[in-house]
């Protein structure tokens, strides 16, 4: 094991070789050119018996591991969300790994579960949620979202499912066919069973259709089923579509179903007053989860999960041995009964940076310019002949597709969008991921990285339309 | 924002900060003195509006925060178990935290998935365990159990369970009255019910008693029930006994009930030959978990969980919506398939970087160095006069009390057994905490803190002998 000198003298090397990185990170393509196996085979089968020095560490690191990276600090990094980080962030988990403190009650760390207190309250502000909520850092949201069904599961049965196990009866959860994943692998999680999760119907815009919700409930109803819980999502992973959270909020307090809002993306958009209308409803909320992980500049993990009701939450996930019996018990926040996870990181610790180094208006100012960058964008995808905006993107993500005007079949154009993307992001020039809408393959372009600039946008139009030119070339 | 330059030269200013805090930890009280929300109160209710300067930030870090800090990488933290970290994890923490990188899946970080699962081999020679089980990092112990719970379920029910939601019939686990609440927790949050949880009585080691157990599995089988899952545990929190492997995978082959073992704690005692007899019976085992964010000294979170067959893994978890879609599905591994979370940290570069710096015999060398500090403090209290151990520790954990002759009644020794940790505690010397056997009050002082020394458990059985007896002294 290092000694302290050691650690001092290879921290700051180390700090050099993090800020070259950022610095230079546009030098290396944004999505590793690693074939499978490749990183693998070049690690020895068996661990070392002896110590290795430091320096022979990072160099394998350096020639091993790092061509095998792909770069979500990249500025052209477009690909699913962004999971951003900034560099007080960086400097926060650098002091979380030192203090190294395993914050799952308050008197294993009083400071890092009052600061997560006071920072999920700066959140409340930031994004004008309800004052009353409580909040709670979780990992991900997909761990938000199975405590929000857990908590609706636990509040329909009167806190028995979690005794008895299932009771009989069938209850059925809501969705959008928009939702992520993870509601799926939550409802699956908790017991439900897919076959309970129902997708409602979207509008045009791909949001979800709050008549089609409130006849789906009434039809559940009618068949003796349960209507537990309803999950509306403001932008949806597939193309960020906003959710009506009035009309279902107006029926959810109705039918007295849980109402859990899946904001992890654009949630951080609530920080600007020009977003705040996506918000309309929220009183009806039960509970509310946004990722700072994805585009506030906060390393991954950090998910804010917040609830109307602390106490159903609580009385979901307590359990009390005589190890963790505490003086305090009660008097304070105990966060292992907020959530799946007993063992927690300080993770108050980076927002609490990040917040304070961009200050609420640089927030704003970094977010609005992602916007801006995306709607310019979308103005030169519609001006040119070949390609097409295929859904409106509300936020700083786009939806487009290469559409050669002499191909028409469906068929065909999504094989050349798929040709395109694959070619685009194999070029190390800039990575984009794809969805389908009604069975047309997309381009999704998320413009959210950290450290994103006009120019890189640029630099990305010009290369995907160089990319299909050539492509089309062959055809 | 802070700028690349000012990164640069505030990362290097926290980097001194950082060795210097770890060089003159043991200054510092270990356990925060602060009270119920004294560092709340001296934050502000509202967010900055306008950016501050990080001289700022780490003033009011070491002001306002660091006093409402427990040290957990104090030398003298002998409470819960230790979340031990070193000073290559640290530097794997701040690699990871400047990637950024979000390891969902292979095609978002090669190098990452395959490191991870060389890590995973790694760990399979050091520990001996099967080679043909495969190895994923989750976050922590409770996640692992969730998942081994989950298989089991979804295996014993062909997989329906998570289709269909609860089947009829009621299914049941098993685990020893001494096992962790995680335990309660995953059949709660699985949908099993707690009721069905089958807590199996123990021998005079606390072990699970196998013949109880195959007991409760035949009662519950001729009552028409389902025997689910068997939790064995290799080091329980309460007093680090040693389930008998053998003879409960035995029974779990014969009644084919899935068999996890929960090793959070003590697997990392597997890489010493001199305990590998409690893996005896291993090649029975279904899932297995341990943690090396507690003992081998790789920061949290770092749980290392290992399944027989991937395949029930995988089909309980995966779900794969059109934006998740890649070329190399099937050939690589896409480890959000294998636990709850979607999003993933690159956890395995810092256990890269233990396992290397310490060497396999360098890991060795510092657990023995900890047991054989255990075992010598166990051998002076037994020899003192009003100190009596009260449960044979394995490892390097200690179950004691203070036990003045004249006194006989439980509940006084309880008091004052309860009376002299809080003492201890707040005296921000030392930090233990404790659990109860049979309804008496035991301390427990777990001796696995990366920094701690022979001096230091020395100091910390001075302190608690004199502060007993000047307790005694205000009896």
């Amino acid at each position: 094991m290092m000694d302290n000198e050691t650690f001092r003298r290879q921290a700051h090397q180390l700090v050099d070789w993090m800020a070259d990185y950022l610095k230079n990170i546009e030098q290396l393509p944004v999505k590793s050119q690693s074939k499978p196996y490749e990183v693998f085979r070049r690690l020895p089968d068996l661990p070392p018996g002896q110590a290795d020095d430091f320096e022979g560490i990072m160099e394998d690191f350096r020639e091993i591991i790092l061509p095998g990276m792909t770069h979500w600090q990249h500025p052209k990094f477009f690909a699913y969300f962004p999971a951003n980080s900034s560099y007080a962030s960086v400097l926060g988990e650098m002091l979380t790994a030192t203090l190294g403190a395993q914050c799952m009650i308050w008197e294993t760390s009083p400071a890092a579960a009052e600061l997560e207190e006071k920072m999920m309250n700066w959140l409340k502000e930031m994004l004008d949620l309800p004052r009353d909520w409580d909040g709670v850092i979780q990992d991900t949201a997909s761990a938000a979202t199975l405590s929000a069904i857990l908590s609706a599961r636990e509040k329909a049965t009167n806190f028995s499912a979690n005794h008895r196990g299932f009771p009989q009866g069938r209850y059925r959860i809501y969705c959008s066919s928009q939702t992520h994943s993870s509601i799926d692998k939550a409802v699956r999680i908790a017991g439900l069973g897919s076959d309970n999760l129902v997708k409602v119907g979207v509008d045009d815009t791909l949001a979800m259709n709050p008549d089609a919700l409130s006849r789906a409930i009434e039809a559940d109803m009618a068949a003796g089923l349960h209507p537990l819980c309803v999950i509306a999502t403001l932008g949806t992973t597939g193309t960020t579509a906003i959710d009506p959270l009035e009309e279902i909020g107006r029926i959810c307090t109705q039918r007295k179903v849980w109402l859990h809002v899946d904001a992890a993306y654009a949630g951080t958009a609530l920080i600007l007053p020009e977003y705040r209308h996506m918000a309309r409803g929220m009183e009806r909320v039960d509970s509310f989860v946004f990722n700072p992980h994805k585009w506030m500049f906060t390393n991954f993990d950090c998910s804010a999960y917040f609830v109307r009701d602390k106490e159903t939450l609580i009385r979901t996930f307590e359990i009390l041995p005589e190890y963790l019996k505490t003086a305090t018990r009660g008097a304070v926040n105990d966060y292992r009964d907020w959530g799946v996870a007993l063992g927690r990181r300080f993770r108050a610790l980076k927002l609490w940076f990040v917040i304070r180094d961009f200050g609420v208006e640089g927030l704003r100012k970094r977010l609005r310019e992602h916007i801006r960058l995306a709607h310019n964008l979308a103005k030169e995808i519609e001006a040119a002949d070949d390609f097409e905006i295929m859904a409106p993107g509300p936020f700083n993500a786009l939806f487009f597709r290469w559409h050669p005007r002499e191909i028409t079949e469906t068929d065909r154009l999504n094989a050349l969008n798929a040709a395109l993307l694959g070619e685009l992001n194999n070029s190390g020039k800039l990575y984009l991921t794809h969805t389908k809408i009604n069975d047309q393959y997309i381009i999704r372009m998320v413009i959210g990285q950290t450290y994103v600039r006009e120019r890189h946008v640029q630099q990305a139009w010009e290369v995907i339309r160089q990319t299909a030119n050539s492509l089309r070339e062959r055809l």
